[in-house]
């Protein structure tokens, strides 16, 4: 692992990262926020990302250092693919490739190869993680934005002992039927299959996964909420399955870090209450 | 004016605009962030960025407006100069020309035509706020970060009946004499000057001109401190000319908005006690 930068920032250390990951084979940057320091390591909160962004996006504009100083907790903040010139891409599609890991596994040449975003958050990165920081991995929680949302909750749909709590900003809620990820997963995964469902939140909900409580934050003048995000999917699956979920749904805020950045606290609390 | 964008934060409203400028003969681009509406219009704190800034660069990380929003007050940050295909730059060099205008008004041609930032925050830009936006001109505050810190310190110091309040966070506090700033100096303002005086912190100081108070932070790790920034120099000018100046030194903190956002609470509650 190699630092690319760390500054000091309300009373912690902003990080940046990079190193050779197996899972996708390819460079890795990714960014670690650790709060001041206490007598004991702190939790962990993931962060993943939404489409075309990498780890810098909810760095720069997050808002969350201040309180996770204050709660004393670490944000790890992955990149949303693998990257660079020998990771097949569509450099025009902003739906596909780089920035859209999807955090899945892909099953289809070529894509199959780096695009391994599912076990680069659930194996490779963590271990790294738990290798170089001075943190406490049996206080893991998630949550992210967009497709960093849902990836957020379908990583701990499957993964419920490893994260403690889980969170989203305007998830999407159902990747297999929406029209701005079908085609992403046709060419990660092939022709709608049964591994659809693995990477699908509302799917795995409707297969049995469990998770004690959702929170999700949703901006009502988001523009891709009638078609791409469709939280309504995620709660009728959470009531039918018994899983508690809260959706605020905000008038005015849109799908920006604008929006994130507002509610960022909220989420660090809620959280920090159940690490 | 034309509208970029506008999106809803904190309960407020951050927006860009963009304008044709006279007193630069060029476009510019600058963000406003009004607060949530209150029974009066909100006091106005101008935000002057740093060397190869613009607008945007606080307005993405400076977490300023979670605490604006509570305390009412609207936020302004201008662009750092004039920018375009027709205005003179040397876009090999970031201490000079785009990203560069130093808040000073060029003598020199060919900067001359556009390179008038002095005038531009001065006149030209509060007049389209007072024209555009509903707020309170007769409450204004000036703060920013570098050669913004120390344009935010001239600008109070020659209009001590218009700013209210003024803070810079590591400001440059001699450009005259410091070696990344003589050199746009030079091609501004011709081989030094009397010109030079006036936009200089300390030699304004030492000129007679007088301010209330200013409130400075600085990180102690800040790779300009000791060539750059120097902030004993204004610190020992107000003293000898007696002005309040209250110089925070801070172990660890660099020169990024990593610690701009750490004490940029601070900064907008010391404004707010004063407008």
């Amino acid at each position: 692992m190699d630092v690319i930068s760390e500054n000091f920032s309300h009373g912690g250390v902003q990080g940046v990262y990079k190193h050779v990951a197996k899972t996708t084979g390819c460079e890795m940057t990714f960014a670690v926020f650790i709060p001041p320091t206490r007598e004991t390591p702190p939790p962990v909160l993931w962060y993943l990302s939404g489409l075309t962004c990498n780890h810098s996006n909810v760095m720069e504009k997050g808002e969350y250092r201040e309180i996770a100083a204050k709660l004393g907790i670490a944000i790890v903040c992955p990149d949303t693919s693998p990257r660079g010139d020998d990771v097949p891409d569509e450099t025009d599609n902003w739906q596909f490739g780089s920035g859209a890991g999807f955090y899945l596994d892909a099953t289809q040449p070529p894509f199959s190869v780096n695009y391994n975003m599912y076990s680069y958050i659930l194996t490779e990165l963590p271990e790294l993680i738990d290798k170089k920081f001075n943190v406490n991995m049996s206080r893991q929680g998630i949550f992210g934005h967009s497709m960093g949302g849902h990836g957020a909750l379908t990583l701990a749909l499957k993964n419920p002992k490893r994260f403690k709590s889980c969170s989203a900003f305007a998830p999407i809620s159902q990747p297999t039927t929406a029209n701005w990820s079908v085609p992403a997963f046709e060419k990660y995964l092939g022709q709608k299959n049964k591994e659809w469902r693995k990477y699908d939140a509302v799917s795995l909900i409707e297969d049995g996964h469990l998770f004690p409580e959702f929170f999700v934050d949703q901006g009502k003048a988001d523009s891709f909420l009638e078609e791409g995000l469709r939280p309504w999917l995620l709660v009728d699956a959470c009531k039918n399955a018994g899983i508690k979920i809260e959706l605020r749904m905000h008038e005015n805020y849109d799908h920006s870090y604008f929006f994130i950045s507002t509610f960022m606290k909220d989420h660090l609390h809620w959280h920090s209450s159940r690490l």
